[in-house]
């Protein structure tokens, strides 16, 4: 994409009440817009970002046997009285003209419960993985940080139905490995624990997936040897290391980019929510569930993958592989040869499937044209210049790396590659 | 995907309540699940055709220059008291603990003007094209025949900003094309019609695209000779076909499944959006809008394209392009032949990047398999039987004929493709 076309600028200044890194520097560099407190539009740029974190979620939950579904946001407020959760004080309530009311969709399980229920009646039926990405809604008093807990976002949810515990057990355990793949492709592999948090009444304990960061608002006990960590909520009940039995431990801030949670019989029971097990028996469906925030978790990233210039964005979800910029030439006739070049460059890798932004304005300095390539934070930078068209180079570099150097441009695919 | 793993099976019943061929024949497949009056949940095959249909849209817009990107649905009251449209009775009204009070995404005009006016200032940042795919809610009083009015659906809406009128009218035609294009896609073509209806203070018309079916809630009037048509709400302003200047008309019920509007300054001037132009001189900028209802699109084809068995998908939405039906033979021997045969036929299809619903289950007659194929409507049928194997071969049908043939399995791939 060409981006004297593109809708957003990179501003000067964020709003002076957001004080996160992650915040300022996706307002900053267009990604996102603030409507107001904890309600962000997501921008040309940030969107792209968005629905790549979105894909590769999916493709983990294809994987993992999941089918891909969608349920509404707006929930007769019957569905919530059965699970005694209507009066939970952060669920948005509406209600319409005919005096009906509805919840907004603080969370699924109210909804997703009664559908599977609907298809669900033997142990032949089971298990199911049933997942979306659905706009989760939540009244929340203490938004903060931008992106990192707001009243609007995009959440997976995926719920398993199982017909006894070992299996839940054993998918647990699958989608533990999914998640690990998750952030180990958005790029926050080192970052990233699994936690143990509190359980319900079905399971002692619940687990997170927590990103250490200082702006996150959790705390954590992370142990050094095998970097299992503990909620601070369940610190007193937990002395030793569940997996290596270590002792030790060091405590970290962190962002919760994750949660998996059994929810055995809990909303199965509430519904009446049964199936037949071989012996002809009616038992009920055990359940798990297994969200991710994708809003919060492009938070994350841009916290942790960032310098003082900008972003850094992980391969896989940048929002271009290439940002080509093309520097004026005093000379009219070099001029000509650096439009060309950068034409050319451009033209050859869109061609061969690369995604490129090419910054081609020409009221912009080259100064100002590589501050905002930083700010950007696009994987590869490749500068078309006076300079590097001397002999007949092209100037190539990483966000994360100080040095450049220069390739031909007939190079240029292989490198970037 | 195996048949025997979907979570849906189809249902002889719709409610009762749900009057409409296309709510009927989609309920009953599995591909939506009705929560309450106007509410529908997306179940994995409906949501396969949703997702194709925005996909098609997708590229659609990207062909027209549109820069994706995501508004929220919760919006401040502040925006809709700058356009004095708070107290429009079918806004979904929501107060927060902290008794701030939100609008619930009816549409988006209060949210993208100023999102653009950010970033939009001079005759040099214009035209610009932005559009999302978002869920809007509305307090419908007449909710009714399924999917084709409810009060929650996800909206493609395409917004353009321009710096004079003419360019606005060029885009407008150019958008046409591409709404035709759309519509002759997901199999709609000979059923739509450009449709003139009632305009604003910026333009007298503006335009519909209406889809004929007797379950259509509108009434329109279709120029025989051109197939231009005129909403029934102008129709004593027109009196001449504005096309061909025909003047007979043949009156037809339909359903509105795309609508194109030129707001003009509506909506610049109440948030006092304007830019520079050559001369330097404030200019309020000129905008249009562009919709389409994804979810009653869908409503509409399922509505149009169906016979007394079921629906009959149009190639490019439906869910997938083969289904494959393995019928159990009496005899062991040749039930292992059926068996290798199908999983051969499936791999070989899958392999080759062809979309296969594998009806592989064993507790389903041949009689049973068949019905249901029909109901599901998946363009290409093929059956693999006792009686298909004898010659080596395999049975295929489309859903829309009436013959079947017999093909060998190494020539299924070319015959459905």
């Amino acid at each position: 994409m060409r981006q004297s076309q593109l809708l957003t600028k990179a501003v000067k200044e964020a709003p002076a009440e957001e004080e996160s890194i992650s915040a300022r520097l996706l307002i900053r560099g267009g990604f996102i817009d603030k409507l107001a407190a904890g309600l962000f539009n997501f921008l040309p740029l940030g969107w792209r970002v968005h629905q790549k974190i979105e894909q590769i979620i999916r493709e983990e939950m294809n994987g993992l046997g999941g089918e891909e579904l969608y349920l509404v946001a707006l929930h007769p407020r019957g569905y919530w009285e059965k699970t005694k959760r209507w009066q939970i004080p952060e669920i948005f309530k509406v209600r319409s003209q005919s005096g009906r009311e509805f919840a907004l969709s603080w969370t699924h399980e109210e909804i997703i419960t009664p559908v599977a229920q609907k298809f669900i009646f033997s142990y032949k039926d089971l298990p199911k993985y049933l997942y979306q990405f659905q706009v989760k809604m939540r009244d929340e008093l203490r938004v903060k940080a931008g992106l990192l807990r707001t009243k609007e976002f995009i959440m997976k949810d995926l719920y398993s139905f199982h017909s006894n515990e070992k299996d839940l057990d054993d998918y647990y355990e699958k989608v533990k490995k999914s998640y690990f793949r998750i952030f180990e492709r958005v790029g926050l592999k080192k970052s990233t624990h699994l936690t143990y948090a509190s359980g319900g009444t079905f399971s002692p304990f619940s687990h997170e997936f927590q990103a250490v960061t200082p702006a996150g608002e959790d705390t954590i006990f992370v142990c050094p040897k095998c970097r299992l960590a503990i909620n601070r909520e369940i610190k007193d009940k937990i002395s030793k290391c569940p997996n290596c039995k270590g002792k030790n431990f060091r405590q970290e801030r962190s962002i919760e980019v994750g949660n998996i949670f059994k929810l055995g019989t809990k909303y199965s029971e509430a519904f009446e929510f049964s199936f037949q097990n071989k012996k002809g028996e009616f038992r009920p469906v055990i359940m798990g569930c297994y969200g991710i925030g994708l809003g919060r978790l492009m938070g994350a990233i841009a916290e942790i993958c960032c310098d003082e210039k900008g972003i850094i964005w992980p391969e896989e979800i940048a929002p271009f592989r290439v940002h080509l910029l093309s520097f004026a030439a005093k000379d009219k006739k070099k001029q000509t040869k650096v439009q060309k070049t950068a034409e050319d460059v451009y033209g050859n890798l869109i061609q061969n499937g690369v995604e490129v932004l090419f910054d081609d304005r020409e009221d912009k300095t080259a100064g100002e044209k590589m501050m905002e390539a930083d700010l950007l934070g696009i994987p590869w930078r490749v500068i078309v210049s006076e300079k590097t068209i001397e002999k007949g180079n092209v100037e190539i570099k990483r966000r994360e790396s100080k040095g450049a150097e220069l390739v031909r441009p007939d190079k240029l695919l292989g490198s970037v590659r």
